[in-house]
């Protein structure tokens, strides 16, 4: 993966709202950029609602389960993602949630609880009606961000927004 | 400050408990190493009791107010510092408290809401009934660390640590 892995295809014309992921060239951090066809209200509600959460975080081919939520700074959550008999749990906690703008969490994949990430969503109007999603992971190491990025997150990441888009045009 | 900032005097023959605080040169972390003439057992009880905490934290001009403590993964904390007039609220949550082992958490300064920090705790057992910890405290550009190291932090972590010493030995 190099420093831009784009699948962009030309927003310019038709606002095709790719995922955008580039990996930070000074510090151990991956940076994703999305568009939604959707006030930024909309988009929050999204990720702090367990109920929509589940319809559209990660691939299409996992189902994900909710164990813990309590969005809001000083609460936390724990989900599971399942596919058939594989099971990847995912927890942290919320240091700062401000409605329709910002969340800032900790992030663990259990299976690799040393490498815990500071994340951070920003959430912004466009004109249109629109936003724009950026949310950064950050890890204390270039081989733990590399390594995470090389497990297969882009694919998920860029799935999940697409049943992201689903949900709001439903 | 440069990358060694060890205030180091002599420890290999009186084992003089300094205060060492280093900036990582490949990313933007803080690392400080203290050892301790106690076993990590009750290092780490002065970090997660709140009536301990309040003895020994930060430099000996400052009363510090804990507003919440809840110190186990998935908690949060507020605690005030005050000189005279002066207040500084620190707040955050609790990734991970193993006990006597490991502490994550989210760190961050009220007054400077956008420098939250990943911060990490290990305790580990050296001889002679005595223990070596190690903090590190991540953020998300060399910039905000830089600013961080040269607030005047090193004074409070150096007398916050001599503290933490005294209420050891008592």
């Amino acid at each position: 993966m190099t420093n831009d892995t784009s699948n962009d295809t030309g927003h310019d014309t038709d606002h095709a709202n790719d995922t955008v992921i580039t990996v930070d060239p000074d510090v151990p951090l991956v940076r994703i950029v999305r568009e939604f066809d959707a006030p930024k209200e909309r988009v929050f509600r999204a990720h702090v609602d367990p109920d929509l959460m589940v319809q559209w975080l990660g691939p299409r081919d996992l189902v994900m389960t909710i164990d813990q939520w309590d969005c809001r700074a000083g609460g936390s959550y724990r989900y599971v993602h399942r596919r058939g008999d594989e099971e990847y749990g995912f927890r942290g906690c919320f240091h700062e949630v401000r409605p329709d703008e910002l969340i800032i969490q900790t992030f663990m994949f259990e299976g690799f609880p040393d490498g815990v990430a500071l994340e951070k969503l920003v959430l912004e109007d466009l004109p249109g009606g629109r936003c724009r999603l950026t949310a950064t992971s950050l890890v204390d190491s270039f081989e733990g961000r590399d390594a995470f990025v090389a497990s297969g997150m882009e694919t998920g990441v860029i799935e999940g927004y697409e049943r992201l888009d689903e949900l709001l045009v439903g």
